[in-house]
């Protein structure tokens, strides 16, 4: 079963460049270490129209795990949760289980429910509510056909926090078992143009691997290559092999194309 | 005419969380104040599938102007170029007057032209170079039907300095002419679902401004609320009395509802 995902960030503020979208790389970074691949990020309006379109479109190519953020807040644009219940052709109630959530955060510092929060209560039929540690709306968790959906705060703290106490576990069972390795090198007196075809070479040797340079200087002037050596693999004794194997090898390459190594590391990225 | 756009970004170093897209705020920035509405920004991989799929959906919609950013530099991942030239079904070859740019870019340095390099010279037929003055590889302009299709590297200070330099240009001339003003009222002790039926009232009051509340505190204990009232019009005059008006009225009701207001202030996004 293929383990891909789709990211999906919702809000005009990230559409008219007032806000960096932060979660998405961080949810990038977990989905790839609990072994999901991530195959599109999108950033869409506050729209109902939108947010139907898209979830449709994921459901139908049977991507196995779609993350929405943002729109769930008590304001009118505030749209995630409705349109998700519109997208499935499901009924939008309150659930019971949110509404207690709900209920004890804003009791227990002196607020009354009104109809403003009791929206955050409000769930496609046959969902099951994500506890929010930090903020008051309780994420979403449902599943529709090969897809399981999960929608969270567009807040980086209330977003990290249903993700790392829930949404991880629920990955945990579906994710493929596989431990990844980074190794960095890091090159001096090399332009990117003279590495490319001997990284070129190195993913040619070992189809597994994802090598890539990030120039950090002027590409023919002063260069320096910082070069990235991602190794993924069932067996972590295997894969540590291959990855200290290519940094090696390729390090080796490099100095006698004229580079000064700076320095090399490898790093295990999850497990 | 509508200005809508789309940004796609292109790079797995996106997909797997190593970088976060910063270009794509900077762009939805840009084009905004250019009288541009962005609709949606995706991050595909470098996969030729992928952008090709995306480069014909986004011209089939009719989107006025599509910005890709990313993979034109001189690694075998890099085939946005040559991906792009697929999609619009056209011819990819030197194109003459990138070869120049790339040529003296790199014989000023004592550098050889190799076959990694000429790559950076390859463009669709019918496209126009765009000068990069920071890095080696050109940007690309085509135009596809009623689409503008600018491809620019991914890498940060070559792509601000090719749409600074060109890009802005070229859009000014087909952008609608709106003026942006930007009111930001900070305001203590109103936690964000009271804020809300609020602003909903001034939004429909102003159907043109968009109004959205950042809450900075946690919700219910010690709210305060970043609100930002943005208002664009064809008439500057008139875009600042309206911006003014909101932002006055607003914060008188904030007033009524408990809130201490911290700081107001107005400021115009362009011209």
């Amino acid at each position: 079963m293929s383990c891909n995902a789709w990211i999906v960030s919702i809000g005009n503020e990230l559409l008219i460049g007032r806000i960096v979208n932060t979660n998405a790389a961080w949810l990038c970074r977990k989905l790839l270490i609990l072994g999901f691949s991530v195959k599109r990020v999108l950033t869409i309006p506050d729209s109902e129209e939108d947010i139907v379109e898209v979830v449709r479109e994921c459901v139908n190519r049977g991507v196995r795990v779609l993350i929405l953020t943002g729109g769930l807040g008590p304001t009118y644009d505030d749209i995630t949760s409705e349109s998700l219940a519109k997208a499935l052709g499901r009924g939008w109630e309150v659930n019971s289980e949110a509404y207690s959530m709900v209920v004890e955060k804003y009791r227990s510092r002196g607020f009354e429910i009104t109809n403003y929060r009791v929206k955050l209560a409000k769930m496609p039929l046959n969902s099951k509510p994500l506890p929010n540690p930090v903020g008051t709306a309780p994420g979403i968790f449902t599943i529709e056909g090969n897809t399981y959906i999960f929608a969270l705060p567009g807040i980086p703290s209330e977003m990290e926090a249903i993700f790392s106490g829930e949404v991880e576990k629920i990955l945990g069972e579906i994710g493929s078992k596989t431990y990844f390795l980074e190794g960095i090198i890091i090159v001096e007196g090399v332009p990117e143009s003279i590495a490319a075809p001997i990284i070129d070479k190195y993913m040619k040797k070992h189809g597994e691997a994802y090598i890539k340079s990030h120039p950090k200087g002027f590409e023919s002037s002063k260069p320096v290559l910082d070069i990235r050596v991602l190794v993924g693999g069932v067996n972590v004794g295997n894969a540590e092999a291959e990855c200290s194997e290519i940094v090696r090898e390729l390090s080796g390459e490099l100095v006698q194309n004229g580079g000064f190594i700076r320095s090399t590391s490898i790093q295990r990225l999850n497990h």
